[in-house]
Order: structure tokens, then sequence, then C-alpha cells
């Protein structure tokens, strides 16, 4: 099988599980029980802290660990509503992932005001574009930092001055970018930033969102109160275990600059597309992007039926965002674009790693012109029959 | 060492771990991806829903996995309250977990009217108690299957038929009964049934929160739209196969009667401190109780100076619930039974499981009585001191 669906998730690294490991076994102890046992997983909470806070330039105590990114953006956003009611507009990029575009339909529906930016057709957003909507009663503006389907990055250290300058907070949802790309929360300026665990071969259901020092937060999970009282629950002790792993590991990959291999596998894969096949964009392609991820649009093919044939041969790759996947409607990030119909639904998004193989990519790029082609007859015929 | 805190979080049992591998291995696949292989880990889901639903009476498709009870509780709560706003009233025992205590607290500040039942002297609630308090205009009624500091278990079946009758939707955290007693979500009557993975031997980090079909229920975590849009972000795959393997095999522990060896290993250790330490009370004893849970008050002892003593000779155990551990003041459940102040802060709770061997109960006898007197001591010389 020939993975390149990791925007998706990712594959669990051994060290990871084996970090892993002693938590589900020996040191189950639950960390807010008073007796030694227990101060074991408490220490490994902290260890945990300063591991991810140490990958994404956050200290320790600003670490709240979620399920992951999706409840870390709902936190974030239904959470600075709630400690900020006086303010009721947010401005947010129409290519946010649902778990920050839904939270805030949702505010929308209680009667907040919502300025959606549009992006350009390459993907991009400026500052000044997010300055030009900022009011003086904007609550928050909400930019990724890239895109989980494009990969493309946004400035979003100019914007989260901008924000800063009309006293606006920023939730900058780092999901796709950590681990891929050097990601410093402070420097950045942001208020909230949300991250998960398994998009840089960490666990599944674990993540965080870094909550600056001084941002106002109100809890969403309350109970217990676990976290500094900002988000309740027994800690998912072996996943935030896992998570710290992770993110020293990709902290050190990073260091390593290990993604420049990545980065010129996912550019000689590009290049070999657009070479040898016609009629192809690469989306997001002007913008500055992340390595490890190349959003293609053939004219007049089937997204769907390549995807099948990718399939069949044992290659995974995806359209859209993994969570879309069931929705049969074209991705939202690719038509904010402006992408024309010939070619928004010919889209295949790639997906790369460190553990994607020069072998991987040979043989991918010698299915591929086949697999369009295949695409290209379907979409006709499907046109044909309606 | 002796781990008697079981009603905080028990180990995960190697089964349970087996189970789970896999998917931290080469099945990493998002269960929202199209491709095949994708396909193992939704088969994974779908069987675990199956296992969840026959340990605690629902259907596969009301099971909705969360990161634990707390978020469980929080979503019926919120998502009740959200769902029918027209009703402004809520009932809710004084012994409930602080993960529904709280999120009505939130809900009172709101404006919502809240009427907290007390207990009994035995912590005991009827259903006739529940019944008057109820009114037109009641949403939701929250009471407990057993509760988690002495393990009292309340009438849920005659309480839901009362709530029913009004027309109220109810709450049944069974977070500590699940996999010690038998629970039939669907015979109790229950609307939402609260329930976390890591009580019976599963993995730490997942839940769920079976909602009766056609039960109204807003989601609170929005996004991808994943489990029916009701709890958006990507399942934790592994976690939810191990809260599979773990309902698995409860039920069958359970259809194999073996509790009653944890019930007479605990009434042994009960009758046994009886009748060897003066001035002392069982919490919830008039009541029937979970068989894994000892909740023990000695008059004019410290309960912090004996859980220290113990955790010396590596007895692990507790005062109360484990998420409130850091508190200092005498828990709500024990306040709420009304036990007099020289009993109150003299009070262990240990809690029993499967793994609980004969020798480790009577190491405690063993212990205990020098450890009651030096509680006895401590507290003399606290309240001397002052």
């Amino acid at each position: 099988m020939i993975y390149l669906d990791n925007n998706a998730t990712t594959r669990l690294l051994p060290e990871v599980l084996a970090a892993m490991m002693p938590y589900f076994g020996e040191l189950y102890g639950n960390p807010s029980s008073i007796h030694l046992f227990a101060e074991q997983s408490r220490e490994a909470l902290r260890q945990s802290r300063v591991a991810v806070g140490r990958l994404i330039g956050s200290r320790p105590e600003e670490i709240v660990f979620t399920s992951g990114a999706t409840e870390a953006c709902n936190l974030a956003i239904f959470g600075a509503a709630a400690a900020r009611p006086e303010r009721r507009h947010i401005v947010v990029s129409s290519v946010e992932h649902h778990a920050v575009l839904h939270p805030i339909e949702r505010l929308r529906a209680q009667g907040y005001e919502v300025t959606v930016l549009p992006v350009s057709s390459s993907g991009g957003l400026t500052a000044a574009e997010v300055a030009a909507a900022l009011r003086d009663d904007t609550l928050l503006v909400a930019t990724m930092l890239a895109n989980n389907e494009t990969g493309v990055i946004f400035p979003v250290a100019e914007i989260a001055a901008a924000a800063k300058a009309r006293g606006a907070l920023l939730l900058c949802d780092a999901t796709q970018a950590v681990g891929k790309m050097p990601v410093h929360a402070r420097r950045l300026g942001v208020d909230y930033l949300a991250l998960s665990a398994h998009k840089f071969h960490g666990p599944k259901g674990v993540g965080a969102l870094a909550v600056r020092r001084g941002a106002p937060i109100v809890a969403q999970l309350v109970g217990g109160g676990q976290q500094w009282d900002i988000r309740s629950g027994t800690e998912n002790v072996p996943g935030i275990v896992g998570m710290g792993m992770a993110s020293y590991l990709a902290r050190r990959r990073l260091e390593e600059g290990a993604y420049g291999a990545v980065e010129a596998l996912r550019d000689r894969l590009e290049q070999a597309i657009l070479a040898n096949i016609e009629r192809v964009v690469v989306n997001g392609g002007g913008e500055p992007r992340l390595p490890t991820t190349l959003n293609v649009s053939f004219e007049d093919s089937s997204g769907e039926a390549m995807l099948q044939l990718l399939d069949e041969v044992e290659i995974a790759a995806s359209s859209s965002s993994a969570c879309q996947s069931n929705v049969k409607e074209p991705s939202h990030v690719l038509t904010a674009l402006g992408l024309s119909e010939r070619y928004l639904h010919g889209s295949v998004r790639f997906g790369l790693s460190l553990l994607t193989t020069d072998d991987e990519v040979d043989e991918l790029l010698a299915r591929l012109p086949r697999i369009v082609a295949r695409g290209r007859a379907a979409s006709t015929e499907r046109s044909a029959s309606e």
C-alpha cells in the first residue's frame, strides 16, 4: 500500500508507541489521585507539556490537552466568545477547516456578525485583507497556519499583529502545519493555537490548545477541574505521553531539516505531473506551501473515479479533507479558490510524509496518466448520461 | 503496590491492549477517508459500537464516542438544553459527579432554575422524591446509577419513569457502574447514559454517551460531521477499539458472575474494619451498593494523614473523588449524607476490582488499625494547634 493521505492522518512512529506502552501497563494511575503511584502520571503530563510547548513555542503551562484539534478549535471559539461577550464580530478565512467554520456559524446563528474573507485564486490571504475587515467590536480572527487541502501557508504573524492592534483575539488552527514546518506561537503572536497529535505521527484522540498566558478563555468542558479548570476530564495519559514523544521527534526532525527531502519529493511529483499530463493545475501553486502537500486538479476528470482507481492499485489519496469524504459536494476550499467547474470535480490531494519513498512516487507517476485518462472518460460518460 | 483506588481509574487489561495494538501499527487509516485502507478503521468503529452497546443495552447507532464521561455528561446537559430551549428547569441529585453538577451550575447562571435533591443519611434517593420535584417545564433530571464515592445505587428505572411521565429527559451518569453491575439503558428507560472506558479496565481518553433513538440532542463539538454530526472530530480509533474490547470482557465477566467474589472480598474488608476498629461508619452502608466500593469514616481522624500513611506502605486509596483530590474541602457527597464534622474529615474510600486479591485485603487489614490510630493522633494534634 502506498499511503499518500497523510493530511488525513499519519502513521504512529514506533518510538511514540514505545513511549506510551508503560502507561498502558504498570503506570496506570489517575493523575488526580493523591498517592505517589499517581505522581508518575502527573510527571508524565508535565514532561509532555514541555515537549509540546517546545515544538510550538509555547510555555508548558499554556498547553491545554484536548481530544484533538476539533475540540481545541471549539474551545478557543466558544471559550473566547464566552469570555468577551461584549464583542460580537468575527473574522474568518473562507478556507478554514469545518472545525473552525462550524462553531463560528453557530455563533452567527446566535447573533454574531461574521466576516468571511475570500482568498486569492492561489489560496492566499494577506494581513492587509484581514486588517480591512477588523472592527472595534471584533472578538476573534480565525486564520489557519497551513491549509489542510492545499498546504497554503498564511502570514499568521502579520495577521496576528493586525488583530492585536484592534484588540481582537487570534485563533490559529495549526493542525496541518505542526511538525511539518517551524511553528512558534509566541513569535507568531497568536492567542490560541490548535493542534492534533495524529497529524504528526502521534496518536489519534489527543490534541491541544495553546492558550497564550493572559488570553481570555472560558472552559467548555466543566467538571473535575483538571488542567487549571480550563478542560475538565481525566487526562488521556498514554495519549498525552504519545503526543509528547511525537512532539519531541518532530522538533528534532525539523532541526535536522528532514523536510527538505519531503519537499524535493513533492516537487518532483508535481513537476512530473505537470510535464506528463495535460490540462492540470496545482491548487495553491503560487503560494508558500507545506512541503508535504500536493493538490492537483485535472480538467474534465472525476476525482471520485480517480481515487477509486488509485485505491484499486493500493494507492491511498483523497479529494479533499478526510472529514468531508462522505460529502459529494466539491470542497469549500477549492471552491473558494474560484476553480472552474471543469477543474473542481477533478481534484486529488496527495499528502506525503517523511515515510514516503522515492519508489512510491515513481509507482504513482507510472500509474497516474492512465488513471487520469480513465477519470476523464468516467467524467465524460457521466456528463453524457445526465 | 496494593491498588485500591479503582474508582479513580483501573488497570488496562492485557487483552484490551492487544486489541488496540494493530490500530497503533498497520491499521492507522482515518475512518473518514474513502479508500479501502480506511475501511478497516471504519469496521473497527462499527464493531466497537456493537460491543459497547451490548454492555449497556443500547443499539450501536445510539453510541456516541467521546473523550470520556466528562465530555459525555457535558454533551448530554448542554445538548439537551440547546435542543429544548423552552424548558428551563433541571432536577439533579446533590451527590452527582462534578462533571454533571458543574454544567448544570453553568446553566443556572444562565437563568435556569435548578432543584438539587438531598439524599438520605445513607446516600439514598427515591423516585418519589424526584417525582415531587418535577415541573411542567423540567428539561432534565440527572441522577447517577452508582455513586463514585459511596457506591450507592439509585433506582434509575423508577426515576426515569417518573421523569418520562412529566416529559422530562433523563441523564444517567453510569460511569462508576458500567462493567461492575448489569446496565441496560433501554430497560432503565434513560435518554442519555454516560460512561468512561478507563473505569472498567479500558483506556483513558475514551468514553461514550448513549443517546436514546429519538432523544433530542444538539452537538457540542462541531466540525467535520463525524458520528452523525453529534460529535465531530477524528475518532480515537485505538481508544475506541480498546473500549470495545473492555466492554466485551466486562459483559462476559458480568455474565459469569465474577463480581460475586469482589463483593465477598469487599464485605470481608468491611466487616473486619467494623469488628476491629472503633468509631467507624460505612458511608452508604444501608443502601444497595456497587460490589467494588467501600467508603468508611473514622471518627476524629484525618483522612489526609491516613492516606499518606497508607501511601507510605504502598497502599493506594483515596478520600473522595480523584478529580477532587487537590481540594482540601470535604467531599460534597459525604457532606450531602449529613455526616458530622467529626466523621467527615476521617474518610477513606477503598475501590476494589477484579484484580484485587485476598492477600491484599489481608495486608490492608493488618496495617489499618495502626494507621487509623495515627490518623486520630494527627487529627488531635491539628485540633490542638488550631
